[in-house]
């Protein structure tokens, strides 16, 4: 094997990645993730092969992992020390999204409903829930009733000092999917994970609650489900597991839960703002029903920003699926090489230096580093309205605030994890058939990344959300002003284009303004013409979401991310930073403008074919210019070797190397079905001489 | 759990779905497919389940299968059978990949090979291979040489009567992939899957032969690797697997093996055209060096066959991924309801009312019908060329047809494949969380199709093969004259956009014929000028794909794709079939066109947004058109339920009752890792209070 090449592609670098590294992530950032990292390293439990795991076993790695960062005592609540809270879940999601899920649900969705529905009846349950003596789960979604959560059909009826819960019917047992609070008008699409199949010892689970042969309504309960020494499921109680899912999933034990008249203390009720007295009598301080739903799910208080956080940390995840693809593939396009301008296998280059493979892949690696810088700016934003809602600011303000965050975060989750998906996609058929080994890791790393696409609501779903309340715009434009600004562009009508600047990113945002700006009135007008020819609000919605409501949710998010990451850029101190985060924008904002480019000839922003050979050539010059950037680029980015994991990936650059130290670990095995090939090729052989 | 739907969807149809399949696949070919399905059924090792297999667990399943099948004696010659090989390889194709490309594998490469290069001294060899009395395996890529194999440096040196065969470096040891045999003019990319990992007993292995001192060059040799009754390897060979793979393809044991003085007889040299004599003498009646390389490769006799024959598979490949991810998304957008316009659970509709769900999943549903048409049509014309080939006719004519297989062999993989894997993800999307449980196997079986984009070489690599012959065709523009008529065409310069006819498939080729000439025409202008500025072919042949030469080839396979499918349907007999076959291929063309809108602006097809709105407005009602035909379209693609196997998917609607059918094996079940479960939470508990 030769000496890796990759070296003499460091070195093509205009800057210092370490420097790079620390103005895009803060070097605390770094600091506190490698600190992390030492930690897991050292730990016997978090080491790993690329054996593929069996269910079982795959739920105990992830038990035994999950106690290890327990007993570290580092996940704590966010709040308390946000640097720490950040630096651990980047690092345990780019482990394992698995591991992180089992944690954050217990803690954030489940010890999060109990508090904000319960009283001080519950305190000794909060208690039990911080200091992880007991495991939570979260029951909402029936398998029947996915969407429809306010009419779910699980019951709670008060009986004789208790309360007895039943399933009704089959379409009633509680499981994951799918679920959405209506009563939350229908804008906020949870997917509450169920984490209970094996180890959950108390569920909070929805039901209708029935008191003296009415029926309450819609209410939160927490009961306990096991035995906590012996895990068995209490009387009336039976729960399972969902089968096999796909990827780091298997880890995660979501399953299902049935009642049969099982009985649980009045005091299971998580009873803020409504109880039951001994003696059978439901009481209630909330002046609506939907009131009363909407502390029932816990939105009232928590849900909004949860939802957000949720999102925040969803859009990390398409980040980092970019981030996987993009180190993995690059640097084994170095390792591997493939033909040359000269016959002979030493005139062979590295396949990096085609044009079509860095056409294939750099624009992932610009998205890695352009939806870090995005996020984080997000988070930062965030943080301060968290900041001003905590304080007990209530301001026409603060509800705008509040209404950008949802806006954008609606907008950004979908385009973050398409992208994440599709980078893996991508860079596995760009590594060629050693991509698609377990060692390169990218088809997993796929599937973990898969339901990022669909958790909190399927992306397109969710891009509803943020065309919904771009469409509330129309009657305000010329006066529209919201605290972050990402919508004051839509003010006035943007000009089509007329040439091209010397900056390839104002141009684009400027396509982008106009796209943005057009669209909005497509799709809006498209509405008043469904609904003047008698179509209902329903149907509205619906009917202008193909090529208009989507594409505008679309336009409105890239515009923004690219704004912000410009904003970002222009403060870099460095120069040689400055400049090559630069290149990266240039790339990654003409990138996602060409997938634009139809529709930007079908609103009108350009006619001829000129623009767009213009457009593509400056993209494809783009590409080129991120060559002997892309892998030093690669280093500021890519995790430790040890969280990368991958054969094809490694920082030293020696895949061919790893790939074969996994192969030797398969040397002359011998199953024991080859004794049953034998003889039958031996029955065969006799058979044929017969 | 209320009664399914899917019965009302069925009664919307206009049309018979079983005359509709009848129409495309032939009534006896879905005769034959039955019967192998009954046969399948009737098997306990064909029964399977949504466990995820380990590595050791499903390589013995395929084992088992495959000697099955053996047994059968149903997977023969093709030639010798045509309809009913179509039948088998259809039906296992579509039931596990894994288990036909064992298969196949044996036969058709590792046996071929033995074939077209062997002699009379290996006519025992060859009647053991065709009574699977021996196992073999291919092995030609080296790791380090994957595309360079003439220049592989495994050595088979002549020693005492006998050859020796050696692995000089680690970066010698044969394994799998992106192997490209240069000799073959860099047109032909193979990717030969080495099937050895445990149950080869017999191995075709290229080496450079040495005799006397002096290097002979690339041969191919056939030696025995174990002992077919111990299955001990031989002295001097070490044999590992490549570890574990995504979906099916961790069935299939693809292996690597090292030589280190393994010594074999003489006998082991496919000796066609040259041989060594038994005191060490090389002797040949090749005139040239690359005539000796060609045959040693197979390629002379049965290669280019051989290749079209593969792809033609692949396309398959394709296709079926298609029709698995529109019968289960489709199927299941019916049992899946979600909101109304009406409050209430009672008023909620299915998924598949709403417009967008239909616009993501119906394109793959007139996919997965078009693809096979296409690809049958395909089958027939290269059968055509076949029997002109084997009738013994060498014209000019013929080798045109050659070419012209080629280029859109080289076309319709990429396009076909890209397409089905695409429509796996898109249907997973569409049928949220539940979509992600393995019970969907809709991720499987991504992972089964994801390496149909890179077998016989990547996607992008094979698709140079279509834009190489077509910009061989420039020079000769007028008077180009193919066998299948797919490029004439290009003689004239289409006219550009006037208006739209009645008939969108007419518009539709009518763009794709001016898309693909101009297409043509800039690609060739850009290879000129970059040739102009002294750049040379190797660097011209890379900078012109982003853009061009990639666009051209797609172009060009899909302006003949939807012609050959019209030409079809035009010929439907029955009305109420041919209407329908009609909408069918109005979705699909608008489908493909609408991706190369940016394109047909940019070549000047067209300008002003009206023409580009228009073909949206169109391809949005083509989908609405195809709503009430679309569930007896499932049916008339759709597998039988055990080979469809998805919980989601099944023909009688019922999706959830098969979840929770699956989700009761998994009832209160007690991993025993929960003991130290119990233990963490009570030390938890013990330590809280003290």
């Amino acid at each position: 094997m030769s000496a890796p090449l990759i070296d003499k592609y460091r070195k093509m670098a205009t800057f210092d990645w370490r420097k790079l590294k620390a103005a895009v992530e803060g070097e605390e950032h770094v600091r506190l993730k490698a600190e992390v990292v030492a930690k897991m390293k050292s730990e016997p439990v978090f080491q790993r092969d690329f054996r593929v795991l069996s269910r079982e076993e795959h739920r105990e790695v992830v038990h035994q992992r999950w106690k290890k960062i327990v007993e570290w005592g580092l996940f704590k609540d966010p709040y308390s020390d946000l640097e720490n809270f950040h630096a651990l879940t980047e690092t345990l999601e780019a482990y394992d999204q698995g591991t992180s899920a089992r944690l954050f649900l217990h803690g954030n969705v489940f010890g999060a409903a109990v508090k904000s529905m319960g009283t001080e009846r519950h305190k000794e349950l909060v208690q039990q829930i911080e200091n992880n003596e007991i495991v939570g789960a979260f029951c909402l979604t029936e398998i029947g009733h996915g969407s429809n959560t306010a009419e779910i059909q699980t019951t709670a009826t008060f009986d004789n000092g208790q309360l007895v819960f039943n399933t009704p019917d089959v379409g009633a047992i509680k499981c994951w999917a799918g679920n959405v609070c209506k009563s939350f008008l229908r804008r906020f699409r949870y997917t509450f994970c169920l984490i209970s199949a094996h180890s959950a010892t108390h569920v909070v689970v929805y039901a209708q609650l029935h008191v003296g042969g009415k029926n309450e309504g819609f209410h939160g309960f927490v009961i306990q489900v096991r035995c906590p020494k012996t895990f068995q499921t209490l009387p009336g109680i039976t729960i399972g597991d969902m089968g096999s899912k796909p990827g780091c999933w298997q880890g995660v034990e979501n399953g299902w839960i049935e009642f049969k008249n099982h009985r649980a203390p009045l005091s299971a009720l998580l009873n803020k703002g409504c109880d039951i007295t001994p003696d059978g009598k439901y009481v209630t301080s909330f002046k609506s029903a939907s009131e009363k739903q909407s502390v029932s799910l816990g939105t009232l208080s928590v849900g909004r920003k949860q939802i957000i956080i949720f999102r925040l940390g969803i859009i990390a995840k398409g980040m980092m699926a970019c981030t996987f693809a993009s180190t993995i593939a690059i640097r084994y396009s170095v390792a591997r090489r493939q033909f040359g301008p000269e016959k002979g296998a030493e005139n062979e280059i590295p396949v990096l230096e085609y044009p079509l493979q860095q056409y294939r892949l750099f624009p992932y690696l610009s998205a890695a580093i352009c939806i870090r810088i995005f996020q984080k700016t997000f988070v930062e934003k965030f943080t301060e309205y968290m900041m001003r809602v905590m304080m007990g600011e209530k301001s026409e303000e603060l509800s705008e605030f509040s209404k950008e965050v949802h806006a954008l975060s609606s907008g950004a989750k979908p385009v973050a994890t398409w992208l994440g998906v599709e980078s893996l996609g991508e860079a596995r058929k760009a590594c060629g058939g050693h991509g698609f080994l377990h060692m390169s890791r990218l088809n997993t790393l796929r599937d973990d990344n898969d339901p990022s696409q669909t958790f909190e609501g399927e992306n397109f779903m969710i891009l509803q959300q943020t065309s919904n309340i771009l469409l509330g715009k129309v009657s305000s434009i010329g006066t529209i002003n919201t605290p972050m600004s990402t919508m004051s562009f839509l003010n006035s009508n943007p000009s089509k284009f007329s040439s091209w600047s010397s900056n390839p990113v104002d141009d684009v945002l400027s396509a982008y303004r106009y796209l943005t700006y057009h669209l909005l009135q497509t799709t809006s007008s498209e509405a008043k013409k469904l609904k003047g020819a008698g179509k209902n609000s329903f149907e509205v919605r619906n009917e202008i979401q193909v090529h208009r409501a989507v594409n505008l949710s679309v336009a409105y998010t890239e515009h923004t991310m690219i704004d912000w990451v410009q904003q970002f850029v222009e403060e870099v101190e460095d120069v040689t930073v400055k400049r090559v985060l630069q290149k990266v924008l240039n790339l990654f904002s003409l990138f996602l403008l060409e997938r634009h480019l139809a529709t930007l000839y079908i609103t009108g922003y350009a006619s001829g074919g000129k623009f767009g050979e213009d457009l593509r050539e400056k993209l494809r010059h783009a590409v080129a210019e991120l060559k002997p950037e892309s892998m030093a680029l690669v280093d500021s980015i890519a995790p430790d070797d040890f969280i990368l994991h991958s054969a094809l990936g490694a920082s030293d650059g020696r895949a061919y190397d790893h790939i074969m130290e996994e192969f030797r670990k398969y040397t002359n095995e011998q199953p024991k079905w080859v004794c049953d090939l034998a003889q039958f090729l031996q029955k065969r052989s006799q058979t044929s001489k017969l």
